[in-house]
């Protein structure tokens, strides 16, 4: 069966670009499991209002509904046989501090970088949601935010100095093939390749060479995402 | 068979101090192997030469001999039978995440707090070295590296985001027991816990919590450590 989900899109509906849905894409792929994706804007949030709760990704599969991309990645693990996420229950549970490491460092980076070029491409309809919610995060406007990133780009590259030492040591963060490990940071790092043209990374960068692989990995899934 | 552990002690030998010393005895003590341990000092490389190398941890296991707490961690999970530190081959590579985060990020963090302390601890024979190598590394004297601690240990403890979002959701980093992931935190902890009185952790914090319980584990081994 087909597991249907719903994935943010910006105004151009195949562009899309959550960190947290592309991570539940790689999963998926991983798995081998056929899906459809549904294009989602923020303000969508009655279309999803059937999961109980307003944000996405939310996949459907059959009768059962589950949102979170952690958790989603947890109920793919356990409700389907084929190329593991996480490999044991050690293995998830250490997959869960890379997840929370993404999340709590490397997600608020990316945004400092990115943020404004975001509302150029997010649908018209999501644009005073969008503008309204980030600029209270970040206490100034989304302009602010982004003026100093060639300098700002710096910082955030060396708080890649783990994902570094572990490239000098295995392929992939998943060790000899690629895991939910893999899924999270490429999926994270899907966000600002598919909405800005800003270099996050230099291409000597370990982590790029990394990334490029990482894009070739599921038939070229990720390689094949739109760009603006 | 008993497994010799060559062991950074400070003047008081029943002080034992290295990060990376403790991962190897709780990963030891987590495969319930007997150790012997020697105590070993910084300018004491002739004793530990028959490793082909000078640091420690440096471990004998009959004819075997093993350095660095990463390849012991592996070396005893492949040699031995018991409590698994890894699950699997997807949570030994995740666990090198972990590691390699605890080695780029906290390391440093905690030797801004106490490095000069460790001066007061060590053997008068290693002063002169201990002080001259990380000045060195520091571009500064050791009193002044650690002279605005106070202030320092705010983002200190702003670093541990990702360990306190991994311990809403499960007891140990390595789910519901201990895994290296934990070793490799807890051991790194031992080291301002038994040379300084400086205060890293607060009572409240999840991490400090988690901490205490680690401390009681395999037989109190941490709770027991000589502290200064």
């Amino acid at each position: 069966m087909t597991v249907v989900l719903f994935d943010l899109a910006g105004a151009d509906p195949d562009v899309r670009f959550s960190p947290y849905c592309w991570r539940t894409r790689f999963a998926l792929a991983h798995k081998g499991i056929p899906v459809e994706t549904v294009p989602w804007r923020f303000t969508d949030t009655p279309v999803i209002a059937f999961s109980g709760q307003g944000k996405v990704p939310v996949v459907r599969d059959e009768a059962k509904v589950v949102f979170d991309s952690w958790t989603i990645a947890e109920y793919l693990e356990d409700a389907y046989p084929g190329p593991t996420l996480f490999g044991s229950p050690t293995g998830r549970a250490h997959a869960r501090f890379i997840n929370a490491w993404v999340d709590s460092v490397l997600l608020g980076g990316i945004a400092r970088l990115i943020v404004r070029d975001l509302l150029d491409i997010i649908d018209p309809k999501d644009q005073g949601y969008f503008r309204s919610s980030r600029e209270e995060r970040f206490g100034m406007s989304l302009e602010a935010v982004q003026a100093d990133r060639d300098d700002r780009v710096v910082s955030f590259r060396a708080l890649l100095m783990p994902i570094r030492l572990v490239l000098r040591r295995q392929d992939w963060l998943g060790g000899a093939a690629p895991s939910y490990a893999d899924h999270i940071v490429a999926g994270t790092l899907m966000w600002p390749r598919c909405t800005s043209r800003f270099e996050l990374l230099e291409d000597a960068d370990p982590v790029a060479k990394w990334q490029q692989r990482m894009m070739e990995q599921y038939g070229g899934l990720g390689a094949q995402a739109k760009r603006v």
